[in-house]
């Protein structure tokens, strides 16, 4: 492994950021979604539950998957308490306050709360059974991963229903 | 931002062997379709020209494009050149070869490479306008999100096409 440089990065660098625009993101195409609907006539809740197979998870539960990939990561890595937020919302209005719930958790949470986060085992419930991470494993193995997969398929969702959106929707702005 | 610690990262550790992983995790997935396609009798070339919605990108494509999001972060953040894979591919034993032809690439460069990545400015052609980015915005806003985009994407593709995976086969192994 090269010797770490001053350009090196950090694991707040490489989580929270990067959670709270990868949720910025989703939120904007929600709100694409909630424009949608109204210009297509249709109910808000076809596209809430629609899903890509009989037996994989609906819109609102990719919103609260992506969601609880960030939480769960950042308080683990940081050494907190997971925020609990019930899974109940049904609606975009209440997906959208889930993720603002989701980014204002993330913000408060400060770059030297991650100072310790590559030496912390992190002990997580693997089907039953106790499995340890390093800190490196989880985050970029398992939580970035995972952030990701369920905001593509919300994306892949909303594509497959006739959604006009674009992978620039998906990446968000770089001005 | 925290001073670093020997626990922190190196731009090599955050891209190359995550890139590897999600394109054997990605290599297993087709496996699993060619048997699903022996399987039911249909011809692989349906899902190998699946997609989720007209205008969006064949499994073949997507397949590609996670080769290309892997190699071009890989060269442009240990300064080499881009390898070029022309986008001929047509059948699940061609997409394999693909992305073993890019593992080997990315096996190939080693973490001192990776030394000044996080001081490199990147230019890149977005829409015909030079945007240079940092080492760290390429590959934490553009490089890892397209990435797991597309292979999300062929996961989802699949799924929509009826194949049993589930969302251990799109992380992998833990053990």
């Amino acid at each position: 492994m090269a010797t770490p440089t001053p350009h090196d990065l950090t694991y707040y660098q490489a989580s929270i950021p990067v959670f709270i625009r990868a949720l910025n993101n989703l939120s904007a195409l929600l709100h694409k979604a909630v424009a949608f609907a109204a210009e297509q006539g249709i109910e808000e809740s076809q596209l809430v539950n629609a899903r890509l197979a009989p037996d994989m998870f609906s819109l609102a539960r990719q919103v609260q998957s992506a969601s609880d990939a960030a939480k769960s990561c950042a308080a683990r890595l940081s050494g907190g308490d997971i925020p609990s937020f019930p899974d109940t919302e049904t609606t975009f209005a209440q997906l959208q306050a889930r993720i603002a719930k989701t980014i204002a958790y993330l913000d408060g949470l400060s770059a030297e709360q991650f100072a310790q986060s590559g030496a912390k085992p992190i002990v997580m419930n693997m089907r039953g059974t106790a499995k340890t991470f390093t800190g490196y494993d989880y985050l970029f193995r398992l939580a970035l991963p995972n952030l990701f997969f369920h905001i593509t398929t919300a994306y892949d969702i909303l594509r497959n229903q006739g959604l006009a959106i674009g992978k620039s929707d998906y990446l968000g702005s770089f001005e």
